[in-house]
């Protein structure tokens, strides 16, 4: 490959990359707003300013783009999770720390997941790849959170004591879904963190 | 009105609300089994085998039914709780409780529930009455729970102590959409129920 050629390729796969994030940014925010029956190829490539054929190039199918869109936002979040505490978390940052994953289940990602995950419990086409990719971010997060924790897995019952959180944490993003229950949240999550304190020790 | 009259009235009203029963728990399994984009009138008066007119008498709209469905059910379940526990729940009687909250939301009812929930969060037709039933049931549910768990919520923290149980319970029922989670989810209720008998004293 010529230099020239070389200098023509990489600002087109810039262009390439951009379009994508384009379509995946785009896809969970239809998915969070109209649901996976409001969610198609074309609603989202005409909301990412993309032709349709460009968004069929990326993604082949509904399912392609929409299970690529989940993963994407939600491969951001641990990085997003790790810059809150740059230095690490000690035992003094817990409560923030409960409060931050906390945040995890309340915000668009976590309404398109929700749709995605729902859906896919009656669709065959997405319900496998939707089980791996749950599977996949639900382990990711529980090894951020016992990192910041600083939680010991190795005395018994640290490991039930951060899954349950997580489960708390899930069950609290779902009775935000159709109300404001933040105040209720705020509440709930500061009892908990005093209570999951003392257990981790 | 003549003793005849009365006599022919009582089983007419009596099949009436055989009918309407029947209707119910055909929306409920439907709604688990299928969706909200698969739960239609028409589905669940074949599927109860009762006339398509005779559903529609008894629940004019789709979403009429699906919310008659699900509070339906969730009316059953205070009575299905507290019939576990017939001299209602000692001290000791704590885990099996959370046990028995827990199992709450892993049935069909919650599958049903869940469905209506999601769909209620694009469709502006059915979000305000799925907001209702859920926050109504939602406070029978703590108030079975403060109950049987002998909660005393004028001391401090231990109203939000039971919230967070039932919002972990509420994600527990999630985690088991896509797979069957029980293992895992055995072992997260009998740490937690360790830890909430402490904080609950």
């Amino acid at each position: 490959m010529s230099t020239a050629d070389r200098a023509e390729r990489v600002p087109k796969q810039d262009r390439s990359r951009a379009t994508r994030r384009r379509l995946l940014e785009a896809a969970v925010a239809c998915l969070a707003e109209h649901g996976w029956a409001g969610s198609t190829v074309s609603v989202v490539a005409e909301r990412a300013g993309v032709s349709r054929g460009a968004a069929q190039h990326h993604f082949p199918t509904r399912e392609d783009l929409f299970t690529a869109a989940v993963e994407y936002v939600a491969e951001e979040r641990p990085t997003a999770l790790r810059a809150l505490f740059p230095e690490g978390a000690g035992a003094d940052d817990r409560r923030a720390v409960i409060a931050a994953l906390v945040d995890l289940y309340t915000g668009p990602l976590f309404r398109a997941a929700l749709h995605l995950w729902v859906a896919a419990s009656n669709e065959e086409q997405l319900r496998p790849r939707v089980t791996e990719l749950e599977s996949r971010v639900g382990r990711e997060t529980h090894r951020i959170a016992v990192d910041l924790l600083g939680a010991d897995e190795s005395r018994p019952g640290v490991r039930e004591t951060v899954q349950g959180l997580l489960d708390m944490a899930r069950g609290l993003g779902l009775a935000n879904l159709l109300t404001d229950d933040a105040t209720r949240r705020d509440r709930v999550v500061r009892q908990w963190a005093a209570l999951l304190d003392e257990a981790l020790g």
